[in-house]
């Protein structure tokens, strides 16, 4: 087998290794070009590839002609850099960043496939994303062929936000101006802009309790104090709100976040007229609008405001996919601009291929053609699970919030709220994914929160008939846990 | 034609803008469903629909079987929100909110179809976009049916994760673990995360002056404070770090931007000593390594590192398109967590189809074999470049940083700095877009910054033809300006 000449980049690579090593001191000088290439039996010209590259890089210096000399390289020992207390270096965070460190997501077990139901919410049933559809428009935008590839407006492409402009009109009432909506990657981007914009370290905020935890995390890792103001089955208790003061208030008023209740007019306007008392904005998270069964949609509570109130806040994740990252702000007019600004500083603008296919679906009508049949298959995911519950379960339960969205909350009368946990951990062993509400409540012994078990219980990525089993096994689960007194 | 009896919605509606207008007052009875049903010509249901509705929404009460009553709902006039200076009501924004309000992004003059030739830095010809390759990996990737849709992992798909740390290796001569690795929506989203975490309010920060404006503005909104430290023809003067403190340092070693000098190993060494020293984060933006075109990449500076001191930033903007949100941090495995738990926080993941998409890319070797045909394409944009300048402008113009890159530095011997706004006016006038470098620079008087108009040429998005036009006129326009006296 025949020796192959080393090329110029092995010529480099031996070179460099030899200078790390001390075979050529700084100042040294290196072989002539002319030499090594006589040497190695390579050309010249490989050689005086491989030096310009040392020479790039700062190994070696020589003006052209001059011979080739090894840099003043410093050297000496490297000191280690400072350890903290679990033995690892980290630079030093800001206090954001301990804040963020200190911060414990939601625990999400992956979903196994032994389960025989995994209420999780959030998901959705892969068999119900419109494939064909969103492939014919990915494929379509993915064909755009502007004339040169640049940054799109941070604040999101013009036909995607023309386009949402009149889908929320059709869809939700909602009258807005282009300029007002912002595009963002998934609510939770909304949300954070509003934390960052809105809210000053050691200022407080007004959150749902129980709510959506996500949102107190977000608000908190900004350094805000939550004000954990209780939630009915009417959705946050507005009366509650006086005497209290905050910038910044968030809420889910078309289907509060777990417990289900719309927020009926009286308590809207209250809210909005709390937020123009202290000057703040109301964050209404309108994240699973679509999803209606006896009642038909309830205009946003952005409808009802007058001022600069209200920053309406929507998304995808729950029409189409949460792996879709798109959700919008409608903003006051004169917050668009700092949150347009604040967009492009954070990312940009939202990525174009996804913007230019929903765009596409949301002009053919495909988008909302899509959110009909998706409601049908909801609402029987829906009727199948209240069955099973009545049918199984009976009035040992009282099922919440099934109004609307994608989920339930399922309280267990004869099981108390500090057996949770071992609820849902035999819940798991025994083949069925269920979710504990005592997470999403700040204060596990608020009088708010009843002394009963109570699961999330998201159905619209379980099929019927693995409701029916699941539910099954849910009753089998209450059996066994109400018969047997709770342990000392 | 026959009058359409009103729907449910219909008299949902009508009694909805009654009670609005007073015509029921709070407390009022609503006529009975039987009533209301007979009067309009519809079926009860429909009229029941209609109230249930109404009672939903909270504006009538009424228990199954009782006459529905109007709510008790605050009325009175609304007091208008405070306004501020400019006549729009603003809410209180927080200091962040206040910096951001403040923050001028850098102007991006709509590139006109009219222009001759735009050499807007940062733009790629759309003709180079792989389109096919993108569409058939964006359609596998669209094709991929999961069980259930859920959010992906924060820090990014294993896969793609997976696939970048074989492409670093193999490209960049990085090694690093997956976990390592976070994928995040383009560099700037790098850039903010690292600002956020690492960057206390009225910390400092050390940046190359010139600079990327994009990254000086994200940490200034974070409210760093800017320590200028000159960059010359071989990137920053790391000599003028001594006796300098600051968490974080920003960097571009491969090819500073704009002046597109590559860091001598000798300047890496000392960066990395003097971080090690103050326990500081050096970002190393590795942002267009990919194209070199009479030198070998050079390794990155993270190649160097020992301990926790660089974080590395990529992305493929440069590679691909500027509206592919992708770009990916490599942290200091201590860092990982945080920097996780932040992007969940952020915006939980990066979008999925295009993850997937990336991943079949460097898996095919595609993304590979593209860099190669757009390092050629450039390679003869750049020569075509180099060769009108020299022929048309010869020594009346010095160019720097043309070694690597999609842009140079263009000096004009004979126009004082302070005439460069015009210059750049003016060409746009006579059918060039062209950038001045003045803006780029922190202190326009700072001695660094030559008294010579300077412009950055990125040519990434211009044909050869092009080029040489806009070179033309470019030349024509240092005629004009050279024999033209400056205006007093």
């Amino acid at each position: 087998m025949a020796v192959r000449p080393l090329g110029a980049r092995g010529i480099y690579s031996a070179l460099k290794a030899q200078i790390g090593a001390g075979v050529y001191r700084p100042g040294a000088a290196l072989p002539s070009t002319r030499a090594l290439a006589a040497e190695l039996g390579v050309s010249r010209t490989t050689v005086t590839a491989a030096y310009e590259q040392l020479l790039s890089e700062g190994f070696i210096s020589g003006r052209q002609g001059a011979r080739a000399r090894v840099a003043a390289i410093p050297a000496g020992p490297r000191p280690e850099a400072a350890r903290d207390g679990a033995g690892q270096a980290r630079p030093g965070l800001s206090r954001y960043g301990e804040r963020v460190a200190e911060t414990v997501l939601p625990a999400r077990p992956p979903s196994s496939a032994r389960l025989v139901a995994d209420f999780r919410y959030g998901d959705l049933a892969a068999a119900d994303f419109p494939s064909d559809i969103w492939k014919r428009a990915v494929t379509m935008a993915a064909r755009r062929r502007p004339q040169r590839l640049s940054y799109d407006a941070p604040a999101g492409a013009q036909e995607l936000r023309q386009a949402l402009q009149a889908y929320l009109w059709r869809a939700r009432s909602l009258r807005c101006e282009m300029d007002q909506i912002v595009i963002v990657n998934g609510s939770q981007q909304g949300l954070d802009l509003c934390a960052r914009l809105l809210l000053e370290p050691g200022g407080s905020f007004v959150i749902e309790d129980p709510c959506y935890g996500m949102a107190r995390q977000v608000f908190a890792a900004a350094g805000g104090i939550a004000i954990p103001v209780e939630a009915d089955q009417d959705g946050l208790r507005t009366d509650r709100l006086a005497g209290l003061a905050a910038r910044l208030a968030y809420v889910t008023p078309s289907h509060q976040y777990p417990l289900g209740g719309v927020m009926p007019v009286a308590r809207r306007l209250e809210l909005l007229a709390w937020a123009r008392r202290c000057s703040g904005c109301v964050i209404e998270d309108d994240y699973d609008s679509e999803y209606r069964y006896d009642i038909a949609p309830v205009p946003p509570l952005y409808a009802l405001a007058e001022g600069n109130e209200i920053i309406y806040l929507g998304t995808v994740s729950k029409a189409l996919s949460p792996t879709i990252r798109l959700g919008y702000l409608v903003l006051p007019p004169a917050l668009a601009p700092v949150f347009t600004t604040a967009k492009a500083l954070a990312d940009r603008h939202a990525p174009g291929l996804e913007q230019h296919a929903l765009t596409i679906l949301l002009e053919s009508g495909a988008y909302e053609r899509h959110v009909r049949r998706s409601r049908r298959r909801n609402a029987e995911r829906r009727a199948t699970l209240l069955a099973a519950l009545s049918c199984r379960l009976g009035d040992r339960v009282t099922v919440a919030g099934a109004d609307a969205g994608l989920h339930v909350v399922v309280w267990f009368r004869d099981i108390a709220a500090a057996r949770e946990p071992d609820f849902v951990a035999l819940g798991r062993v025994k083949g069925i994914g269920v979710y504990p509400i005592g997470p999403l409540y700040m204060h596990a012994d608020a009088a708010a929160r009843p002394d009963m078990a109570g699961l999330v219980i998201g159905y619209a990525s379980v099929e019927p008939q693995e409701i029916e089993r699941g539910v099954a096994i849910l009753a089998e689960l209450v059996g066994a846990f109400s018969t047997e007194p709770p342990q000392p």
